[in-house]
């Protein structure tokens, strides 16, 4: 395999949530995970046209506190869990670390806050997408 | 808001695809995409172990044909669908054109290739992470 490019990640906005500890957070939004806004970038306020107080998104996020080196975890940190490959779970140490988050859209503020709910990301967490639900399966 | 730091994303596998021409490939996975193999780099071999034929995963791509200076679509290329902004879609034209893609495995082979479907991302799309479905939402 020759020799991969990489490509670079522009953060859109950033998380601003009661959650500041990544050690005490939930680990998934629907384990009781706060409600946060969203701060979008005013440059890319225009991508969020249409977006509205009750739909459902997918938010993407990067785990900046992730460890990129980390290739086998024992899931949800229990150690009674056997090391298994991070592709086959949600962990945030992994390769690259792009949490998804599915979230409800609760406010939309000044055309470059939006404030969602569940989420589990720490505040200050830089998000880089954010997209539709699909119909189908709900991804 | 300071100026934002940039993310490095590193493939870690391509999508191997009889789907060469974007303009004729499905939308979504589930709008008649066949199946494809998936090429994992064998540096992140190990982050594949416990995958297994059955399972449900989200693959992460890099949509690398799209154009990230786009902040609103006509949806699916409809010139009958008013603008709306690529956040509210699932465009691969947006600032981080990164893809989302819910695949059922259908084969494992020699630790690093997997054969899933269905998948719409044409052939030598980069592939960027591999996560377990959640439970709850399908995301």
């Amino acid at each position: 395999m020759p020799e991969p490019e990489r490509y670079a990640l522009e953060p859109i906005g950033t998380v601003r949530s009661r959650l500041s500890d990544p050690a005490s957070a939930p680990r998934q939004g629907a384990e009781g995970a706060p409600e946060a806004w969203i701060e979008i970038d005013p440059a890319y306020a225009d991508a969020l046209a249409g977006l509205g107080a009750g739909e459902e998104v997918v938010l993407l996020t990067w785990l900046h506190l992730g460890r990129h080196d980390v290739l086998r975890v024992h899931p949800r940190d229990d150690a009674d869990h056997p090391l298994t490959g991070v592709f086959t779970t949600r962990s945030q140490d992994r390769p690259n670390p792009i949490g998804l988050h599915r979230v409800r859209v609760l406010e939309v503020e000044g055309g470059t806050r939006v404030r969602v709910t569940p989420l589990e990301a720490v505040d200050g967490t830089p998000v880089v997408d954010i997209k539709a639900v699909l119909p189908r399966s709900g991804e």
